[in-house]
């Protein structure tokens, strides 16, 4: 099957664009990424590779601001996300400026996803190997999305991508209701307990919520310490 | 043979355009789509593929709006899929305003067909892996149009794409008769019924149906599933 | 030879273009048609393909009018011979608009040769899996043209392409004569007479006749199966 | 040596360039031409491939006119053959308008062998698979220049190109004298003489005349055949 | 795997970009750099390779001013190093211009690293192979930035690139303290004695300090070679 | 070594670049070209091809005139040859245009070469398979150029290219002094003498003369087989 | 690793341009070029390659003139070198037009380099197969450089480059210092000294002056001859 994989632009005798598998599988290799959206909130939890111990981490954020009332996290090629969050964000200053009025989610992961499938489709360009997740809030209530590098995307009450993505997802769906995210802390709680289902030594997570009419707002250190010290807890609880 | 497929501009020995062929498998992987013409309407029947638990139904929609009287189903590449939905909603807009009147379903068809053509005969694109099932009115009354990758075009008193078709559409040419649909919920039930003789534990169905000079609409999980019932019911006794 | 076949570009070491030649395999598995100039006529006759049962025929013509006076069948890739359709019928117009007169025959068929040749001979194309047989009235008469894959094209008195090329036009040869084809009757006669050479099952046929300053007429099934009887029964006369 | 006869644009290490052989062999595989200049004429007389029986002459002409004063065979590529008759024929009606003055046979050889070069050079074309003999009448009397697909041409007071090119040329080097061509009877029966040469079967020729400020003038099949009947008379004696 | 690293825009099977990680590697084999920000200062050190004995050492230089408070060093292709630097300080003085104010060492340095990232996403262009280490004042007080091949950059402390980078790096994590780069002569000390854990013969080093508001001051041989000597020192105290 | 010489730009692992080898070959294919540069002339000798017997001599031509001062003969590929001589005979129209002056022969050999070049650095375009010599008349007297496919061009006092070639530069070196070409006659002489080293059976020669402020004169037929059976004469007598 | 050095744009796994070190194998097959910074003076000696007993010398000259100030050597591909000689003459002319100031010889350098590099990084075109050594006086005295096909470029007091350049270095380092090129005769003899180290048969060198505000000064054959006989017995009685 060799083959086929090495043009972006043909399909496989099965009817496959491995080019785009592939790109997947760089997403796969990415740092786990957690969006829940709590009934009056949106949380992404991200978990953030080992930061080498001199790096600053201001610019390891992988939680960018697209505009004041949507984040996205992202898991896959950093050097990619880049470029489309840039996009995303010009294309959200330009459309308030068009429309005055502010873009909805399904509106900027539809644009997102768009270049996405376009270069899937087009010669000499590889597929971007990033998958976002993008919540925020628009004028009824807060949603979250997922684009992949197919250049689908997907609305979700909770979704994840990046290293773990199943052993995570797993871990959402048994334990996501609209019980568990009533409260902003129980939704917070749930993002960061999902997180944790994906084990390796110690653990450093980046914690981003979104309010009705609010900036984003980052949790601090201890915060979500303290978030991930409650969810070992719970965890070794339930193991018991 | 390997060697005549990895470009897509050119013919194999016998004489065939393998990508095009390849780009129809990518259809075939997709979910069930029936569409079927009755006397006073048009009924659209998408399988819903195992809906993520968390996913939000809402992006999931297999059945898109192309103009006030065209709705438009689609087995293969989501990514792609949006593609031709988008450019076919713009000419809809587009031939409007020039022409000051709809367009047929007749000509929607053929657009996207012809955009689907290009995509087999000029180099550097691949074929949409893709395959609609364009439903709508015009003044003479309901058409069901079926395009595939290739850019080859039909009309249909009923057809389907997707998993299973060729299954589906024998029980469609079995079933299938001016009487049964004569009215609406025959109609639904003849589209519904079709889509069972796929099995594949628990199903979901969108069902939408088009009405002269009336909104599309898209049945209740309620009434999907009642009728639903009702086809299971009706294959069991057969079986019998 | 194989590696001569994957460019269209390039002539094998013995002078060939095998693309087009594998262009060509892709019209002898398309449909037969059957083209007979009579002495006031011009006849068309396609064999359709099985159309499934619920396809509506009005698609799957086989036969379509380029001008008032001039109607075209053809042989392989339904999608690629829409394309050209499409383009002549606009040179066809645009003529009209230009010169204030009708194209000939011969010239909308060297138009759409020209276009033929050049998708063999400038890379980046595929050539054309489709031929073409034109027929109308010019102020001179009926003419019947065909064009092929490499860009050729000639006139004749009775042609034909496709499915089983060889054998009907082997029956054409030996039955053509200016009394066969003095009334449109026999002419029609001659047509359907020389498809039923090629026997496969159940048959359906598609005949148009072009009569001097008179629209294109469709034969009603009717009269096509009127006389297919009577082929048949001339045909099994004749094995006696 | 495979290697070096998939592009058009590389030397192979001995210093030739494939794929300009190759299309010189597609101009072998081409019907046979000659061309004769005699004291008061021009006479070019091909060898008519095997017309099917149903065909019309009218479209096999193998000689076409360029300008009042110029006409023009081919052995090759049929739809290659057309492009540069058009282009040719064009050139002769801006040269015309533009200096007021009709091209000279030499000039428009050398505009067609330009453009035959130059596709022997430029990358992402194929040579053209055609080679004209091309014969008229200058201010200082009758000429005839041959092209070849690598863009070559010569002046040549007989010449001919195509199936049995060798077999014609040492025939016409053993008969071709000032004093044969004195007459334009005698010039005509070197030529249609010269293609005897070549048999296959039953001949048909197509023999044309241009005389000095006179329109080309194409022979009768009666003449035609009158001619062929003393070469072959002649023929025959000759190999007593 | 050999296939999937010859074009730059594909994936590997596994998710790689494996002419980036070539790339990486050309940075691998360059010359050793480090970075360390004092509190206020910013120190660069280079290792430079074993200059000719009669090369004037001026255009050696690894040290280069992108503006009057950014200076930058490399490892890596040097004249791909050359080009990058030549558009960031056109960017430094552009953007100068536009909005009357200096770029920020973020912003210079995600500019860099934007072309970088481009040139592993758009066919034919190799990437960069060369990876930067960016340093200067902006109002905040002293900031480094590490551009890589794949577009990726990253804010540090202290850090280094090229030859060793590994052992470099390691040294840095274990000796770099707030206390230990709080004087400018204790931040050199760092910065040269890193270096001097890659021991190859006899050494030279590039030392450049950043100072706010002051011009870009390169250390002279001897004070480079007196911090040398110490480390040495300190090195071998180190080792007993 | 096979895979460095398909494409034209790229270099072999010992820093060659095969394909200007290979043009070099067609070059070494072609017929013996000398030029030879007395006190007061430039003489050009030409090894004409065993020209078909009814060839036209006119269009046979290997000596073509550039300006009135400057003459070329040239050895390789016949239609690449006239693409040259094409763009120099332009730019030395355009020279005199613009700058009133003819050019030298000099300028217009760098000029030539400048094109060649270009040839063998450009992606997409082959070498030219031809070498031309060049001589003429500037205001210092005569001169005598030699370029070759690299894009290479040499001052020769007498120079020679195409076949046996070796054969017929050990001659010229031998025999060429001031005193052998005081004389119009002793150049003239020279230049076939040495030709005549390169035997094979009967041999046409064409010679051309440049005096100053004179046309180009070409030789007579009887002129060079006089300077042919001389040449002859001398060389037996060497022999013995 | 045969697969990464057929196309310039990609990196071979461990990080070498591998078109690049075969074009620097072109220089190294180049004839031996030699700059030598004095102390009031540039000196430029090239070892000429056998020039043919009947080439004349001009055009085989090594040493161009760039400016006034400037002078240049060269060795690899000399038709390459060419293109690159003329952009940098027009180079001088357009800065001494815009800037009102001649071009200083690192600023020339680096705009050669430039060329040079993107030559290595854009698809489509092979890297220049020449290294060349830009000598001249700037305010500040004498300068030499040189780049190479990579498109870096250094500084030196004295190097070489092409054949034999190891040896020619490595003498030159053993014998430059500041006393040996305090005089012009010193620095010529140097210069002439070193290329001796190449040895093959008889040797012809040619040997360029420049001095500050004074044209570039060619020694006559003599005077070159002269230095390289004290050379050779300098080099003999040392080899005592």
């Amino acid at each position: 099957m060799a083959s086929y994989d090495r043009a972006i632009t043909v399909f496989s005798p099965d009817g496959q664009l491995l080019q785009v598998q592939y790109a997947q599988e760089a997403v796969r290799r990415g740092s786990a990424v957690v969006g829940v959206r709590g009934a009056n909130c949106v949380v992404l939890a991200v978990e953030k590779k080992m930061v080498p111990q001199l790096q600053v981490d201001r610019t390891e954020k992988k939680i960018v601001i697209l505009d004041d009332h949507i984040a996205m996290g992202f898991a896959g090629v950093r050097a990619d996300a880049r470029v489309l969050v840039s996009r995303a964000q010009i294309e959200c200053q330009s459309y308030r400026l068009t429309v005055d009025d502010a873009v909805t989610i399904d509106y900027i992961s539809r644009y997102i996803a768009g270049i996405m499938q376009q270069h899937t489709q087009n010669n000499g360009r590889r597929p971007f190997g990033v998958s976002y997740i993008i919540g925020g809030f628009d004028s009824d209530g807060p949603h979250i999305f997922q684009t992949e590098p197919s250049g689908t995307y997907y609305e979700w009450k909770a979704c994840c991508t990046g290293r773990g993505e199943k052993t995570v997802r797993e871990y959402l769906e048994k334990n996501y209701s609209a019980d568990k995210v009533s409260s902003e802390h129980d939704t917070i709680k749930l993002a960061v307990r999902s997180l944790m289902e994906v084990q390796y030594g110690e653990k450093e997570l980046e914690v981003a919520v979104l309010r009705k009419s609010a900036p984003l707002s980052i949790l601090t250190k201890e915060a979500v310490n303290s978030y991930m010290a409650d969810s070992q807890k719970e965890k070794e609880e339930a193991q018991k």
